[in-house]
Formats: C-alpha cells, sequence, structure tokens
C-alpha cells in the first residue's frame, strides 16, 4: 500500500505520513475531521488536514501543556479547557487528585466522540467523574459563565476556522475576567519558524502582554508540528513561570516521558531570534 | 513550476521542499552532490539525497556546534574539523580572534569547491589564512597524523556512505589520541526521535562514554533535519559541559541568532525520553 496523508506546513513545504488506513472522515458542522492509522506515528486524526495529534508523540504537547502550569501553582483545584477535544490534556490533569473539577469546553462534539472511538490513548480519562463536558463555542462560554478557574488551558486548533477566535484580544480578555487572581492561563501558541505560524505567534503574545501582569512563551521539540519547534504561551497576574512549585516526589510518581522540573526552566530558555520576535 | 525535492526521513515519513531551480547534480568519487534554490529555505544542498544545509536555517546547526565549545574552553587555539565540506564551522571558528589555525579535513574536495560558488553564505570563510584545507580521509587523517588539537570538531554526515567511518570506535579512539588534555570533542550526534537516527545516536554515545572521561549530548532545534530534534555530542577528558568560561561581551559582540550562554545550559536538559535512551 502506498497511500499518503501529506500536510502543507508552508505554501512550499510539505510534511507526508504513510497511512495503513484511513479510519474515518467526515465534514461536521465545524470542519473536516479525518482519522488514520499510520506505520511511523500509530493512529492520529486532523483537522480540516492539519495534524492535531498522533500516538507517537502527543505526549510531548499534552505533558508540556499541562504539568507546566500545574508545577507553578500546585494549589489548582478548578480547571477550564478551551478545546482539547481529543482529551490529552486532560488526561494529564486527572494525573493531580488535587483538582477538583475539569470543565472541558469543546465546540465538536463529533471530535470527542470520534477520539474516544478511535484515540483512547488520549481520551480514555474523558469520563473521569471530575470531568464535565459542554459542548459550545468557547469564546461564547467565558463571555457568558459566571464560574472563576485556577487554570484555563486553550487547546485550540491554528488560528484559522473554528480556532480563529480563541486567538482574539475579547477571547483574553474574558478568560482574564474569569480567572482566580492566583490563576494561570496557557494556550498553543504556535511556532517561531515558518512565517504564518510566526506572524499568529507574534501577535497572540502581543495581546496577551498586553492584558496580563506576566505574558511569556516556552517551547518544546515536538517533531508532528510545523517545524518541530512550538511554543506555549503562559498568562499570568501573579504568577511568575519559573516558579518550581510542585513537588518533585510527586512529578516523578508520574513517570512522564518528556516534563521533568529541569525541563520546564528550560523550555523558557528561547534563542536569540525568538527573544528578538518577542520584543517585536 | 511545480518541482520538489523529497526526503524520506525513515522510510513512513517524507519531507518535501518546493524548488525554484536544481543548481548543480554530480556524483563524486564518494556520494551524490546537488544544489538547489528554494522558495521556502534559499539555497541548500543535499548529498545522497540528505539535507546537509540550507540559507534558512544553518545558522542554528553551525551556531551550536561551536559556540558550545568554545564556550566551555576559550582558552583553544588549535582546531581540527573533520568533514564540514560547506565551511558553516569554520564561519564560526573565524569569529574567534584568539584561535590560531584552522585544520578541515573533507574527503570531497568537489563539495567545498561547489559551496564555494553555490552557497557563499556558509563557505566565505574557507578563505581566511588561518584555515588549512587538506582533502582527505578524516579517519586516516587521526590516524597519521602527529599533531595536538584543543578542539576537534566531527561535522558529519549521517552513518552511511563515507561518514560511516566517523561513527566508529577507532575513529573516536584516535581523536581521543590527538587531544590536548584540556580538549574537546563535539560531533554531529543524530536525532532521539526517529527510530534509524535514534539507534545510531545511542551506539555513538556508548563509544564515546566508554572512551572520554566526559561525553554527554545537548540539543537543539533544527527544523529541516529529521524531526527536528537534533544532538550534538560532547566528549572530553577534562572539561565540563556545563562550563560557561567564554565572555558574555564577547558571545554578545558576534550577534548571534541561536546561541547564547542560556541557550548552552538549556541544551544540555533532556527530555526524559532522550535521557532513558541514552542511559540504555
Amino acid at each position: 500500500m502506498n497511500n499518503w496523508f501529506t500536510e502543507f506546513w508552508t505554501n512550499h513545504i510539505k510534511f507526508s505520513i504513510r497511512i495503513k488506513e484511513h479510519l474515518f472522515s467526515q465534514q461536521t458542522p465545524f470542519q473536516k475531521l479525518d482519522f488514520y492509522d499510520s506505520y511511523e506515528l500509530g493512529r492520529f486524526f486532523t483537522l480540516d488536514d492539519i495534524m492535531m495529534a498522533n500516538e507517537k508523540d502527543e505526549f510531548i504537547y499534552h505533558e508540556m501543556m499541562i504539568h507546566f502550569p500545574m508545577t507553578v501553582n500546585p494549589k489548582i483545584t478548578n480547571v477550564l479547557v478551551i478545546g482539547g477535544g481529543d482529551g490529552g490534556s486532560v488526561r494529564e490533569l486527572c494525573r493531580y487528585s488535587s483538582i477538583k473539577a475539569i470543565t472541558m469546553v469543546e465546540i465538536d462534539e463529533i471530535v470527542v466522540r470520534k477520539a474516544q472511538e478511535l484515540l483512547p490513548q488520549t481520551a480514555h480519562k474523558l469520563s473521569d467523574p471530575r470531568v464535565k463536558l459542554i459542548f459550545a463555542d468557547g469564546c461564547q462560554f467565558v463571555r457568558d459563565t459566571k464560574e472563576q478557574y485556577d487554570l484555563i488551558v486553550i487547546d485550540s486548533t491554528d488560528p484559522i476556522g473554528p480556532g480563529e477566535g480563541l486567538f482574539s484580544r475579547e477571547f483574553y480578555q474574558n478568560c482574564a475576567k474569569i480567572l482566580k487572581p492566583e490563576g494561570i492561563v496557557v494556550n498553543q501558541h504556535e511556532s517561531p519558524y515558518f512565517e504564518q505560524t510566526r506572524i499568529e505567534m507574534m501577535r497572540a503574545h502581543e495581546k496577551l502582554r498586553s492584558i496580563f501582569a506576566t505574558a511569556t512563551v516556552y517551547q518544546a521539540f515536538i517533531p508532528t508540528y510545523p517545524s518541530g519547534h512550538w511554543l506555549f504561551g503562559f498568562a499570568s497576574n501573579t504568577q511568575k513561570p519559573q516558579s518550581i512549585n510542585g513537588s518533585k516526589e510527586l512529578i516523578d510518581s508520574f513517570n512522564l516521558k518528556y516534563y521533568n522540573h529541569e525541563i520546564h526552566l528550560a523550555s523558557l530558555v528561547l534563542p536569540n531570534y525568538v527573544k528578538d520576535l518577542l520584543k517585536k
């Protein structure tokens, strides 16, 4: 069989994955959803033909997204996840017995239901009793909710299609309003390397910096996202990203494959060209 | 024009670059050499259809390869470069007025001459009066030379074809013999992510560790090498990789685009799965 899934990382760069089987394809009310099985990456799914998560490296994205803020503030108990339909962020949150409530607001129920069926590696903790699933627009949810959160995880797609609002100034301002004083916002923050993601990265950073007392980025090696150099945003009015407050024993007990406390600090150290982009 | 250069990162993963022009192609006595111009990466060249260097991100590889050891031991004056036909490592070495002699031993003269013609961005310092070019087999050179070096830079291709010997135990042992007591060896050390490069990476590390008192790896984001997560090896009998002995003023004066002293330390901090591979 000689069947490839190809993603255009830019107009001039392609990344292709040999597939074993095209498991599922549907145009949902929001986006085109596909699940594949592959030789190199195991199962993976795409939205509008863009890689979201695969069995081989999803641990990197989800560990970095969740254990970074949980280490800065281990007293977090009430978490809001926006997006994150594959359940990987919820899975990492569920490792903490100290977390009491996880509200996940995902616009596209079909993504969640198919991930539960076809990608249990990421989705298997969505049935945890602490998890409340709400299928709604995240922008509207943060505008309307009366709840206050310790941690908001913006686990979005790229800022085109349904993910676009999750990179808007209004959305970030509403996140700030529903954040407790000691709260943290983390987000999927695109890549500094290729031009299109770089521009989105700079815009997101500028907005977050104008709203929160502290806004910075941290990075990880994610081989299946464009360029493999991926950023996360950290924003808070009171917490500092380099504060290691979580217990080493607890983190060690999770047997993570990527994140550790030294990686936490190292992920904040940026190459000169990325620092220069963030100053602009 | 709709012309692509495609590299197989594994049997099941392809990376493709849209090319403007195929500038040069030749089967040399050692390997197949091609130069291209591209929309996204500028000019680049390949050996046996594997990306070696491109104008967009070669700075990352060359800065990390050279400024890392020069920061650990700024007293280095006599340097041996094995391979490195594009001249990028020599260019970075030439920034240091303290370096008195650079011997570059490259097996394939055609690579050097075509890089001087078609890739002056990397090759333009090969004419520096401190640089001595020797077109010979690096394995034989380190076996026969009577010279002693402060720094040996193994700027090799992958361990297949002409680069194979530069990953052998005998070659590393001969490097150790021609290294001054305070000397350092750095090498292109493959990637931990995909299986084939991972196996080569583990083998190289095991050999270096059995020969030198200290052998470790450090990493960088290099988007056009397979997985984008690339390692360098550091080996020495007396020097420690985390020692920042170089002057911050000097490094700042170079206006580098990737490397800085904080990146130096952060590049030594490895994800858990990479640490586990190196313990094996």
